[in-house]
């Protein structure tokens, strides 16, 4: 098992290379009856879609997604669903010294070290393109959880050192601005820094927040399928994520017990909590409140300057990457952060309903010979 | 599967309640060959040991590992290695309110909404015991991993705000002080802090650091099996751990990228880095830097103050949790945060032998016909 | 993966040697709220206990199982259930020439070239006692389909060229003679016959054949997790088992289509069908009919005659194997293949679950937040 | 985990109906730097390839491969292979009382009790053409082997009661003949049987027989992953088959242990067997000798007689299925058992890489830092 599928019960294999023929998911174990089309999933590829402001490169892609299988007469048929895009920018380049050398902050060496050699078009499978796999499945996710009123919402939560505070959030602003900011202003601030960067030849780093609405208490595994071990894994698997924190995250670390711990209270019949410092997980299951979890991003390793490193015959070399690279990976990495959140919980809903003889009982008594 | 079995190539499935007959773990997949006793997986489980020392309980528990299989002559086999532990403190106790409130903080609730009921006494399932069978597991991988030259340590960062910074790290004294922390000092610091803790009926958080030396370049698998992203579920799947970050972190959402990026250099035949801020993992893959990772434990759920709840027939109350307590949580879990990350490294690197033609080549040249 | 776990939502995984100090199971996705005894297993295990019969080893064994973990109130608690048996036939002995020769038959070569060496005490990991997991897991298993309404019955339907015809069964006696054949006239021809093997220092192979009643329709996954190939794996899976079939099985080579198809028809608003050539199984999913599998069962490959063979150095050398063996292995595996069949059905049972999304809302919709 | 991937190191997931747009597979877990074509892969293809002959039916399909990732200047990558073959013959047409009626001995019922709908293009998920991601996986897995020194041949050993006896085989003439008999002249007698079923608006069943030489001693995983085990599901998955045996099969169930054990000896330093009743496998681990599997296969159950089924609402009624169908599934069957083997011993072979732990230092010590 090489990696490429992940989820138990929801299971997403991505494949393609950023040069290749094309790139693509299958999904198995989507359940039969959800309702979906090409429309649902191309929603969201367009908004990691490269070009769209100057922040980000202009590949010249139109990234059209084609389900190959699984829908019928649109609805899923709960066999595979296969998603893929015809990569239309493959034409024949000079790869030049991204070919012989090794791009500091860049997969290149560990993919030679790991294979013996590699797919230097592009950065091959390691390149971001592999992302369009992961966001097509979390599309597919998105469709089902909204089903059941649950709703997952990622953001830019800070570029650089313009973060934007709790206190000023406004979701409806989110797709508002060209990076995914849920506030304008501090949207026109991290652009100011971009083109400072840009300026200096530089890149930023950022955060970026994603919660999850309308969670049912009790989803998640208890020991390693821990819905935040899981959302852990599934959200540092994306590439540039260097950290991942849910609730409030490492400022726990600080805090004590008392000013920690969140507070039970019943009202109307409906069991809640006070405060979420938890972010909506206790022992690694759903508590029924606001999922939330941060994931911090490192400044995209492209960049103009002039860079020391080694090629591939172990000689010292600098190294000049050319081309235009977007200053942030951010923007582009939030609908990435959102898909693979759904997934997570699409996964685990699904896992969840073998966790009682009564759900056995209610569906096979329901349906004992089939219709 | 409900998510107690962890690896790929090799698996942990962990098993046992706080206050079940007994508890334990199973692994397959280990290799055959590996000199094993009880002895070195006895010397981690006593690392994690309650009623060291006054800021851990003093439940009374030898806790003695026993092999019940795998293990022939010394070696192992090849196959299943069950290890378990007999628990000694089962007497019947009147577990009081905890049997029908639930405790902030802890999994009480997400159990019962999950399952539909629990198993009350000491937290059963979620209970901190269970990572008895991870320890365990920890102890096998480290002993694997140290004849390959791999070298895993887990030490305290930080409890509270007594955080020790990597400029004084002595690692020989991490053994040394209950707290086990790289540095005597800031140990007697963090004991005055937990002192006052206790003091005020309250708890701390900190942080886990974790190193691993030795690594060769190459490991971890690039998409969802991302030795990153491996680690980070593997962390985040203890209890307590609210956050995981790798190298530099969630510090990398302010940084730039020509301050981020770690130049190569070669130096005698060998490629290394001048700097490390990416923590070893490039593109999920080692690239033979020292591997560095810390988690946020959040501070001791069971606290001695009165503490707003509800009862599990949605009623209003409040519950004062008796009994002692330990003030942080941290000084157990080093010991298995090590555990977790051992087992990870190990399960990548046994994966990482399929990843070339060259390798089965080799093995099936030499060993035709099995001997 | 080392091959000692099965299934995908109800996973098994057994552990253990014949001499090694215990021998045991760990269930991994048992809904929880079923009701579970240790008398429930027990009578399971009591049907595959040595020495009840002249026809089975009078090894000295109580085989008493223990729940270690997964069980509160007389529960399943939705947590992995641990089961264990002591293995009490541990005394030193000496293994002689067992020790250095490769018995015929048997595992101990193959072992030798896959792991180097091997625990030749007993046959080590590929002893019948390994099934001991199996048949403690198959009794859970059994206990959950109970409750759905599903019946899994396995019996000896052959032993050499005695065979049971169809027209001549009658379930009511299979528990009545010590061969577990569903007729007692032929059971005691072939007790005469395996007398007659005895004395001819030989033994006997024979055929089980299983049962499942009560199945609905439209269990089984469409593809690799069909119905039938589990069942296949499952029962391959063994020791001594040679060949599988469903229904007609390899009759159907000789077949014509227009005798082979079973014809549907509708009775009361339920849909049958006439026949059940196919045996309960259309494209990997059940159909509603009885479920019918049969298993070749080779003979004990330990007999007392002397056999040619090599030790482990190569070189070539004859083998007595010394002391009382079993004159057939078929009657002590009929329990084995009923209990890998009812962990197959239930895992696909749980694993269906999640084929609908009407079942998916009707689960949450009735538990919005958990109660 | 709905069952559309097979295989825990070296793994396949197929996808794609018989009637959407194209139909593929994903491999993950091919070891990098194995010479990989599309020719390697299109040859296989082209023997299971609809309207080469009579016997098979005239679907005017080109069923050309395209490689859409995993393959980098004609070497195996490390990363997914995806495979694809567009559908070509997807114009509407009237799909008649098949859209409404359930097909005896084909799978449109239990899709209809498993899903609550199907798509009924062409049997959908169930159709044959699933196959073609099995014969695409088995073509690389066949490379692979190849690379070893292992060499994977399936044949048709009868059609109906015309079946060759092993002394009369000729693997020379397997591909000679449009029916992939080891024997022309059999061949023949078979052909003549197939247009006797075809005059009688009937279909025959027939056996596949499949050997492995040059397997090296030591491949399988002694419990749950036999290497028979693995290999009675992977050809059990196949649609039409109904039974599968491993050597002397059946045939056990009349044998003695003294006829049916295979004596070892010694020559020049190999320790090889007398005989091969068990078909080159004890205790589920390959010994060295050649592996022989059969698979019985049922009858096409399309017929061109008029059928009595139901409908889908519950009504009796009779049905003609129209057009012209394979009087026989085995010749086309027999590529796809020969692939399926393949791929179970591929991935057998890669997961043994895990079994010693002197495999591990041989790897790791030569490749200390990857390169």
């Amino acid at each position: 098992m090489a990696g490429s599928t992940y989820g138990t019960s929801f299971t997403v294999t991505t494949w393609g290379e950023s040069h290749g023929p094309a790139i693509g998911t299958v999904i198995d174990g989507c359940p039969a009856g959800l309702a979906l089309s090409e429309e649902d999933i191309q929603r969201f590829l367009d908004r990691r879609k490269p070009g769209q402001n100057k922040y980000t490169t202009a590949r010249n892609e139109s990234d059209k997604i084609e389900i190959l299988s699984g829908v019928f007469e649109g609805k899923t048929t709960g066999t595979p669903i296969s998603l893929t895009i015809r990569n239309q920018d493959q034409r024949s380049r000079d790869y030049g010294r991204i070919k012989e050398c090794y791009r500091p902050g860049h997969a290149d060496y560990t993919f030679d070290a790991k294979y013996g050699f590699r797919d230097y078009r592009g950065g091959g499978r390691s390149s971001g393109r592999e992302t369009i796999g992961r966001v097509a499945a979390g599309a597919v996710a998105s469709k089902l959880l909204s089903q059941l009123g649950i709703r997952v919402t990622a953001y830019t939560k800070a570029i650089g050192k313009i973060e934007v505070p709790e206190s000023e959030y406004d979701y409806g602003c989110i797709l508002a601005n060209p990076l995914y900011m849920p506030n304008n202003r501090y949207a026109e601030a991290a652009a100011d820094y971009l083109d400072c960067c840009l300026h200096n030849q530089d890149s930023s780093g950022g955060m970026i927040e994603c919660v999850i609405d309308g969670m049912p208490a009790g989803i998640g595994e208890p020991i390693f399928g821990k819905l935040d071990a899981n959302l852990a894994r599934a959200v540092m698997s994306i590439g540039a994520v260097k950290g991942v924190e849910i609730g409030d995250g490492f400022s726990v670390a600080r805090a004590t017990g008392s000013s920690n711990n969140d507070a039970f209270y019943a009202s109307e019949g409906q069991i809640a909590k006070k405060t979420n410092h938890a972010g909506g997980i206790l022992g690694g299951i759903s508590d029924g409140s606001q999922i939330i979890l941060r994931a911090a991003v490192k400044p995209t390793p492209s960049i103009s300057q002039e860079q020391e490193t080694v090629d591939q015959n172990g000689k010292n070399t600098s190294l000049i990457i050319t081309g235009r690279h977007d200053p942030v990976i951010v923007p582009r990495a939030v609908v990435v952060v959102e898909s693979m959140a759904a997934v997570t919980v699409a996964d685990l809903l699904i896992t969840n309903l073998s966790s009682r003889m009564e759900y056995l009982e209610q569906i096979y008594q329901r349906e004992p010979h089939g219709r």
